[in-house]
């Protein structure tokens, strides 16, 4: 189970109404917080987000709907006398942003707090542990960008107990089996692996793509994937606007969402030019069928 | 007239409920923000305040509940293409937290951005217009800390019509009068001044005291001020974490005020740890008389 929970999800500048980039993204008992616009600590206490748990911190870019909460949620963790180590993934610079402001508050955290700067250009893995990794996903904006891939490794494939029952195949075989093995029995015949057992859980996978441009390079990265959030700040009435500013349209966003055949689409990261966010739906829908609209505080379940 | 608009009055950390330092002084038509804690730029939105008129911020010290707002401020000022300067007064370090923010989203403000870093120890004149000025106040906390005295300057005296009407004073020599001037009548008649005018309206002056330990030394410098806002981070109860922590109890507040023999006491900078206000009303009382609570979203007029 895939759950993602939306804290923020408007461009620019928080507001009463709306708060800037920052969702949690639970995957295989891992909560990584993406982004951490202004507010994202009080919105975490908002939703009841047990957010101790989040250990891994993913920075898109250093624009400050991104980012300018990261500092505050670092300091409550330092109150709260945290026990775990905390990562930061983020653009190169963002080590430093953070140290100069503990520094000058005499501030030292109780607990390991470990910055990967990020600053290649490729795609390159940046987080591993047994059941799920993390990719970035380079993308084209004002500042140096990247989205982030986040993926489920394929699981031990299952054992068909009736089969193994059938061929009586004793219990400490059943490593080698989920493990993929062929079976050789006592009278040399070899059991195939597939009669043995089925195929694991499809992986699931989520692909967080926000600021961007329009950029058909990211396909390859992004392909088949689950869930991508795709950022959408204008509509296509307002492409002009796309470029000097280098984000997408929901249209673009779609046009992504159908060439990576993704499962879902999920749009957000909206201009706080636009009243009714049912038009973005409506013109992603014009390309891609399964499109959601992220609003502060959904929570999506896949 | 002189109004308070607190935004915020925790201490620590903001939550659902309750913000961190941020407060609005209105003060001859001057609009000053004292302190910047994460999510101010929200509270000035929600409390309808027209926050381009903030021409001059205060900064206290450089802990998070005091200033991690404010870089969000200064972005959305920029985002809004605010056309007038804004000053920035704080702790050395200000400068430089705020500036490697901007360089790393390649962000320049369009408005003119003045810092004026403070180091002294003792007070200091460090704002001055027509009619107010702005004065540190050096306070005892963990890291360099100032409070702020926002006074006005004493107003002309006031035109005694009916006395001048009745000595035949022609209406040239009344910016004299208002100036303080004595008036030689052509028959070689001396008019003292006192007898021509009334005393200026009586200056109105606001000192804010924000992290600070008990400390009798800033009695002479906020001495009969209208309103004083102290400290009171704990109750009496708790007194033994004043020390460590350097902060003050509600008590503490109440004998700085009643020493300083200030018009009325604000206290504010509570511990999240207190459910009921009302107790740091109470134990003030003990001391001092005029004793309100700031509360967040709280006006004052004075």
């Amino acid at each position: 189970m895939m759950k993602l929970h939306i804290l923020g999800c408007y461009s620019a500048t928080p507001r009463t109404i709306s708060q800037t980039t920052a969702q949690v993204l639970e995957l295989n008992n891992e909560m990584f917080l993406i982004d951490c616009g202004e507010g994202t600590q009080v919105q975490l206490r908002k939703h009841k987000i047990k957010f101790g748990r989040i250990n891994h911190i993913f920075i898109s870019h250093l624009h400050g709907d991104h980012f300018y909460g990261l500092i505050g949620l670092i300091s409550t963790f330092m109150l709260l006398n945290r026990p775990n180590d905390l990562h930061i993934y983020g653009p190169k610079g963002i080590k430093e942003i953070i140290l100069l402001q503990l520094k000058h508050s005499n501030s030292y955290t109780g607990y390991g707090l470990y910055f990967h700067e990020l600053s290649s250009k490729e795609s390159e893995l940046i987080y591993e542990n047994e059941k799920v990794t993390v990719r970035t996903i380079p993308l084209k904006h004002r500042v140096y960008t990247n989205g982030f891939l986040f993926e489920e490794k394929p699981g031990r494939r299952k054992l068909n107990i009736e089969a193994c029952e059938k061929w009586g195949i004793e219990t400490c075989y059943f490593n080698k089996i989920k493990d993929g093995g062929d079976i050789t029995m006592e009278n040399g015949e070899l059991l195939k692996n597939e009669v043995l057992s089925f195929d694991p859980d499809p992986v699931q996978s989520y692909a967080f793509c926000s600021d961007t441009l329009y950029d058909e390079q990211i396909v390859p990265i992004i392909k088949d994937v689950t869930v991508l959030y795709h950022e959408s700040t204008f509509l296509e009435k307002d492409i002009e606007r796309c470029k000097p500013t280098m984000h997408s349209t929901a249209k673009q966003a779609a046009t992504i969402a159908k060439t990576a055949e993704v499962g879902h689409l999920i749009l957000g990261h909206y201009s706080t030019r636009y009243g009714d966010l049912a038009l973005f739906e409506q013109e992603a829908n014009e390309v891609f069928e399964k499109v959601y609209l992220a609003e502060d505080g959904k929570k999506f379940k896949f």
